[in-house]
Parts: C-alpha cells; sequence; structure tokens
C-alpha cells in the first residue's frame, strides 16, 4: 500500500482561460468591461498597512451589513464567501446530505457536477426542453436537493419568477437554490420569494455585475436558519475567509447604486444591439438576458470560429460538450470591444462564402 | 421531512475573539505586532481599479513562483490557499480518506477534530508527554494519517526533525503533514525532509512571522504529486481563491528577507526576555519556540488572570479545556506591550499576596 491509496481523486473544474495578450479582446469568461465604481478607488487609499497584520473580521460584519442594507434584509439573513463558488461550495457541503439525487440542468454550470463528485453527491442532469428552457415539471419528482441558474449559464436564458415558483410549491422538503450570477442583467431576482420559502438560497456575486471578479466576493440570502448553517460549514472549514483588502474595497462596491445603474444599463443596450447585429450575420441564439450571447451560426462550426477568432486574438468560451459544441459564449464588452468583434465574424463569414 | 433533515449539522471552531476597543492591548491571536514590509506599502499603490474587474490567476502563479524562489524549490512543489486553514482544510479533504483513524496530539491547534467531524474522518488524539512533548513511538500504530504542529499549539514547545523524521519513517504509507504556521520563531522545517519523504506536507503561512494575517494567505511545500493533488481538490471547490490584491501584496512581502529576518529576531528577543520575566514571577510554562507563552502560575487561577486581564484591556487566549484551563497563551507583542502586560501581572499578584 502507498500513501497515494488514500488520496481523493478528482476531476476537477477547468476554469476558462485567462490569457495574457497584448492588444486582446477578453471575451471568454463573462467579465465586466467597465471598473468598479470611484468609491473603490478611494477605500484603496484608506488601506493601512498595519492594519494588514491583524486577523479581519471573521464574519465579515460590516460587508454583510452593507449588503443587508442594499437588499432591504437582517443581517442573519446574508452570508458571504471567497466568490459564489465559494458560497456554492460550502452551501453543495450543508444542505445536499440526502441519499436521494440532487437535481441540476444537463446544460448548465459546469461545476455542480464536480462539487457533487467531490462532496459524493448522487445527481441527476435533466435535460432542457429544445428551447433550452427548464421545464418545471421535470423537478416535481422525489430529490435531495435543487440547484440551477438564473439566467442558466451558458445559454443566458431567463426564467420567470413564476417558473421558479413552481419549483419551490413542489419542494418544500429539500433545499433550492438559486444562482443569480447573472441576474442583475436584467432579470428579477428569486430574493423576492424567501420570506414565503424557507429552505430557498438565492446566489449572487460581485464578480459580473459589480466589476469585481478580481476581489472574489460572493454572497447568498436566505432565512436566518439557512445562513446558520452555511456559517456553521464555513466556521468548521476556515474561520477568515474574507480578507483585509476585500471587505474594505468590497462595502464600496455596494455603495455607488447609480454607477452600478448605469454601467449595467450599458451591457444590456449593447447586448440588446449586439443580440439584433448578430441576428442579422444569420446566428442562433437562446435570448440571453445575462452578460453574454450563446450563439451559433447554422453554416459555421462553433469550434472553428472559435479558433479563428482566437488567432486574431479576440477570446471567447467554447465548450467541449457535445450537447452545445456548435455555440460560443461570447462575453458583451464595451461597445468597441463588440465592434471588433462583429467586424471579425463578419470577415470570416466572407471568408467562408456564408 | 423537512429539508433541515438533510443538512449537515457541525460544531463549528471557535476562533480567537477581534475585540475592537480603544487602547487595548491584543495579544489573544498570535499576530505579529509589527507591519509588514515597506514593499507592500509600495505594492498598494500599483493596485490598478480597472484590474479589478478581471479574475485573478487561478493558478496564483506569480506568488507560488516567489515563494518557490525563496525557499529553493520548483513551482510545482508549491501550493496557496487562503490562510494555512485553507491549506490544512484541503489537505484533510485530499489526504485523509483511509477508514482508520487519524493521529493527532491531544492538546493541539483545535480546528483538527473540527476538519475530521467536518470530513468525517476517524481520528485518535494521542497524549502528549507529561512534558508536553510528542512521544514518536505513539504514532508508529497503524492510522490514516498524522498532523501535527510544530512547535506545537498553544503550547510553543519545538520537535527536533530527529523526531519528526522518526514519525516519518515509521510511516511511509499515510500523509504526514507538518503544520509550521510558528516555525519562523527559532525552529528548523522540515522543508529539509520533503526530498527525502516524498509523503511529507510541510503547511505555512503568511499570518504570523509574515505580518499579514488579515491578508489571508497560506501554503503547503512538498513534493509535485502531493501538490497536484491538492490542486485538483482545490480546482473542483473553487478556481478562483486568492484574490488580486492578495497576489500582489503577497509577493511582496515575501521579497524583503531583511526585514522578515529583523522582525522575527525582535519577536524572538521579547519572547526571551518575557520568558525570563515571568519566571521569575514564579510562571511556568514549556520553553516555547514560538510567537507566545503558553503559562499558568501554581498559585493563581488561569481563568480569574485571564478575566483580571480583560477587565485591563488586555486580551491574551484562554482556552476552555480541563486538561490546560490553568494555563493562558499569551502573544508576544512589541516590548511596550508586552511591559504593559508584566506590570499589570505584577500587579495582579501583589494584590492576591502572591
Amino acid at each position: 500500500m502507498s500513501w497515494e491509496s488514500n488520496v481523493r481523486r478528482v476531476v476537477p473544474y477547468v476554469p476558462g482561460e485567462q490569457p495574457n495578450v497584448e492588444n486582446m479582446i477578453k471575451l471568454n469568461t463573462n467579465e465586466n468591461p467597465y471598473p468598479p465604481s470611484k468609491g473603490v478607488q478611494e477605500a484603496m487609499k484608506n488601506l493601512q498597512l498595519s492594519d494588514f497584520k491583524l486577523y479581519p473580521d471573521s464574519e465579515a460584519g460590516s460587508l454583510v451589513h452593507t449588503l443587508a442594507q442594499y437588499y432591504g434584509l437582517k443581517d442573519e439573513q446574508v452570508f458571504v464567501g471567497v466568490g459564489s463558488d465559494d458560497v456554492l461550495a460550502i452551501a453543495f457541503q450543508t444542505f445536499f446530505n440526502s441519499d436521494k439525487p440532487i437535481f441540476f440542468p444537463q446544460i448548465t454550470y459546469s461545476f455542480y457536477d464536480v462539487w457533487a463528485d467531490l462532496y459524493k453527491i448522487p445527481y441527476e442532469a435533466i435535460p432542457l426542453k429544445a428551447d433550452f428552457h427548464i421545464d418545471p415539471e421535470d423537478y416535481k419528482r422525489e430529490n435531495g436537493g435543487i440547484i440551477f441558474p438564473n439566467p442558466n449559464a451558458p445559454t443566458g436564458l431567463l426564467e420567470s419568477l413564476d417558473m421558479v415558483e413552481k419549483v419551490l410549491r413542489a419542494n418544500p422538503d429539500v433545499v433550492v437554490i438559486v444562482d443569480e450570477a447573472y441576474i442583475d442583467f436584467g432579470g428579477k431576482s428569486a430574493l423576492a420569494l424567501i420570506d414565503t420559502y424557507e429552505n430557498l438560497l438565492v446566489v449572487q456575486t460581485f464578480s459580473k455585475s459589480r466589476s469585481m471578479a478580481g476581489m472574489r466576493i460572493g454572497y447568498a440570502m436566505g432565512n436566518p436558519k439557512l445562513i446558520k448553517y452555511l456559517n456553521d460549514v464555513k466556521f468548521s472549514t476556515n474561520s477568515y475567509t474574507m480578507n483585509y483588502p476585500s471587505l474594505l474595497l468590497g462595502v464600496e462596491a455596494v455603495k455607488d447604486d447609480a454607477y452600478f445603474k448605469e454601467t449595467t444599463a450599458k451591457i444590456i443596450a449593447t447586448r440588446e444591439r449586439v443580440k439584433s447585429e448578430l441576428a442579422e450575420l444569420g446566428f442562433e441564439f437562446p435570448d440571453s438576458m445575462s452578460n453574454f450571447v450563446f450563439a451559433r451560426h447554422p453554416k459555421v462550426s462553433g469550434t472553428e470560429l472559435y479558433e479563428a477568432l482566437r488567432k486574431k486574438n479576440i477570446f471567447v468560451r467554447h465548450f467541449n460538450n457535445p450537447l452545445i459544441t456548435e455555440y460560443n459564449r461570447i462575453t458583451i464588452g464595451t461597445d468597441d470591444e463588440m465592434d471588433a468583434l462583429l467586424a471579425c465574424v463578419k470577415e470570416y463569414l466572407e471568408e467562408k462564402g456564408v
């Protein structure tokens, strides 16, 4: 026997690459093209060298309180973590301990089955409808918990709160997680339902709409019992997860709501324009309500288009999943970035005689 | 049945309190009394607002490389995480998957049994010798893995590399983790042994000797196979754990080795002075080689002394563990802070007629 026989072997999630090429256009990991608000810049000046030597507040009280105020909640309804991946990983550990399978869509965030494998949680990946929408009827069988993103990734499709509520009504005995990484680009948050459904956990992030992917802040909102259970597991894993700069700057990133509304509105406007231009070029895509468009062209290989763009230093995301191999997920950048992308795509289609 | 029946219920680790009182003297969580090096201050000025919108390097390449260079290792021998608690939690998940119990000392870092409970790892807490030292003979039975701090916490006692090697020689078939949070205050690191023992993982932190508790950086060093397994589990949990400021400032905190040596030497000198003054006052304590002293007075209650100091806004750490209830763990602060502590202790002893 060797020490290697007791090692947990897992197939890890592969994050989108983070290329670092001069003059690249980076539309592959759904980052926000606009920087965080000026308040964050000001807060950076308030970082004190001598404060780095101290442990940060293990309860992240200032950040929790700022988020609670922003959403009209009590502090004990908010949990924060190192990006929504940290929050979701802790939620999987905390809530999905049944021997019945958890349910999530077959085409969805590709971390869900990785967490399920890591924590030995049985699961069923439920096919979407042909139009990529979730059918709530599929979620009415016995299960050990439910998670889906809304809008879904990588399709970008938004489900109505009515659909979310159908799933909740059918599943009072398990925790239902709505992963709302992209909700601020035109969707309605299930936050409106947390007082009605005590088993509903809503997860959001600073990485997309709040322009803070580099800061690693995610959060969950739900009834105080859910939040307490999350905190118990968090405090059984790592007491101090949110570092001093993330607490100081994270608070500021929430405060400037006018800037937040302005930048998300700009991204939405750019997205709608890109959608109509892509449609004119013959692309097909679900009607995205996120900060990306998931598009295929009936006459062009998804992989080849991805490679062609890459050669021009335009990075989009292509998934090695046979169900969606003809698609590319294109993040909505600035108008200039999208013009460059569209010009490149047009040129490629012309070359191909499409 | 309710959704609560599938919740993972755990008894979390309780971190030392982080009081925030005017003019307090904080000697309760083993923080460094000196700020990080000036290079960290300079690096703060290089944080760019526009870089916060991008995901950080998921492999933390710059930080890994800087640490590897510092210790004369290859990059693939270094793993970084959000404090050594993050590193250790991932190591427990990765390496301790046997159905045989893991071994750790009975008096030790009180997170070990919490992680074991969280991940459902069987364990045996092995009593220390009467002098608080580890007896390597106790670690020669069949087990599922071994972890101990060196120096141990909260005793502060250092074990020789000879003792560490005795444990390693007896345990080639399990992973042995040496948790060296306090090694820079006069100990010899087991890093010297990683080429000989491929099952040895050495864990260190920026929180003590590097004055960066607020930044949450810990790291593990070992052979590339161990590091790869850790990374697989890390990438199955959270792709981006180290945020942009921690990468930028963390690199700087390692670079200024002269400052590092100067501040650790100052803490060691203060510790030796405090030890002789405490001995003169009648205190008894293991011969600490860490940045704290774990002391009891044969004529004074540990709890009462803790409370008396607390009333004067001097915070030390007292553990609710019957084996060590007469002890207080006193962090080594600046000379001024320790003078204030010693004056307070003297006054208390005089009041008690000791």
